[in-house]
């Protein structure tokens, strides 16, 4: 099933560059895997900001919130998610 | 390019039901018009309201307006736009 | 899974007072029928609101979209669904 | 009596990891104490959020303060509550 | 025990103002017997505004949502109840 | 004249406990020594939130004010001030 | 003692254009009559919007109460108080 | 000096469809008026909206507040009005 | 012209204490030399915050923006502005 | 296309003051060179605050999400964007 993730990084100022950098690649190599996967089924940035919209596609809620989690950045992040249904107009 | 539209329906309870059927009708055949032309290239229903996330593939801003705004339901709506940009993890 | 599911119920003043108690009859069986089945797993009154918090127990999105968009008074509530993963100090 | 009360960890970077990780110990085993005292009566995570749902059921307002006020954590969350009533449909 | 309630009063335009006046010395009647058995500790008006800052002291939720639930105006009004708690710098 | 007075109180996570825990000493003392005044005319703690909601009883704005800025804790609060007034159903 | 006061005027299209024209008179006359009493010191238009900022000068909290109150318009206004206190750099 | 000005139109479902085409037909002759004059710099749609953004270059607060209450849609839009000056990093 | 200007200082706690009790008597003779001048015509503390309402009466949004950025804790303060026009009623 | 970009700069006291001066100074630079190639058509100050109100002019979403990301002060600024439309009565 889909949900709407929307996700926006809080960069730490205090936190020395090359570890934020190292931790930003983490999470970049981290989210191919899952989008070879299929779980994370879109990826895109929002225009002007630190920010992405993605559709994650999961078994539930459970598997999500491992998935969201494990984000490298995921202390660095302001998470939102909305569940998604099919829509009766959808081709 | 694409962008993420919110649509929340407001139901306008003084209308007869028989127009407000005939009208959403007429959004779901546009809809599936916009679908199959690949403009409206995802639409999602918001679990639990009378309200959609969709993904729209439009050449720019006025296309996207002037297909919004034709909207049957558009005067019925609040729609509100988010502009998309490639995401550099996107694979 | 389990979501948390926060409905506020909008009465609609221009509506006749029969034609609602019958909406509200038919609601409350449904509710019933829903907590006997195991899918609605909780439902509470807040405290100075016509409105409730309830947990749901589905298979998913889909199916928790289809058991709320019947609800007799959908279109007279707004609804906002929180999706909810197991706790690791849940016992 | 019971109360929806929500819960938002934020983090505090400055401090020590080690420090944290004992806090967050010592907060694990007292919500399970409280839960097998039958004060914390459920307990959910919030998909994609450091955060939980929780329902308590205490003898009253200052009894829950009081269990609350003693969260390892309290210092570092945002917690909302919300007084519950019996719902006239539950079963 | 006590809770802090705010209600903001929506007058229905549409109602005949012979209705709303009977309506409101209803509630009067019955804030005022409310206030005699100690139940509604406290009423103030908001300066500026058709609304009203009380304290209640009850036995518990059920008790006040019972009280409040009976309010005469109780479908025009807007409430929200805040759960309070002894101070330890109150003498 | 009566104002309802919410306190929320900011813990400055950086300041060494000691000197924290003196403020918070002086604190206590100076709301207890306005509560023996009369102007501290009632002080509840919110449940569940290092906050309360106070009512004061003053000769006006300017006396509000310069209670409130001496309280020790002032520059670590955030502190918002309704103005309440005699309601025509308080008995 | 002074106080800032904010007022939006919410016009109620389903009311005959001559009653609303007749209140927005005996508005008008009131709001004349309390400037040269001397209560509402200061009265400007918020540009581009159906509203108001004012200063009124009162003996207190019930007086502004009773003052506003009276307004002909104030079953439709949106009215937000807030008390002002002397500055300690105004000369 | 220039003003940054949000309009948002609320369409009145309960006026006569010839009676509000009239209204937008007035309003559109007066906002060219307006730019052909200078003072309507700039009109945007925005998008997915009945709402626009635009810039007015007048000689001051009044002059701004007198051209934004003669709109025809001035009863039935929500106006934001932000004041503007020259930028340092403007050329 | 006239505009209401809304100030909150956020004291920046990191700050040497005597480094900002410059900045604060800095500020204090820049208001009073404002207040002389006749820019800065009224200045009013908001009850129970480090905050103040202020009128500015000025030659246009150029000059108030620049007596505003000149302002000693302008880096250290939110502050928003409201354009004021002469209000139809006022005497 | 247009669009409407809000940025608010968010001044980091904890950087050096050199460092940011170079910053602002490399930012300034970099925004007259986008003035002049056309694509930032328009900058204004938000009067009162460190913020701007711009009208970019690009081939896209991703074009401008890529001169905005390389702003020099991108990572201390909140930035919004408005995605704008031509209006049927612009002249």
């Amino acid at each position: 099933m889909r949900f709407l993730v929307h996700m926006v990084v809080n960069v730490p100022h205090a936190m020395p560059k090359a570890e934020w950098d190292a931790l930003v690649a983490t999470e970049k190599a981290y989210a191919q895997e899952l989008q070879r996967s299929g779980h994370w089924a879109e990826l895109w940035r929002v225009v002007g900001q630190y920010a992405n919209y993605s559709i994650f596609d999961v078994s539930g809620n459970d598997e999500l919130h491992d998935l969201l989690a494990k984000l490298p950045l995921f202390a660095h992040m302001t998470i939102t998610v909305t569940p998604l249904a099919e829509h009766p107009s959808s081709i």
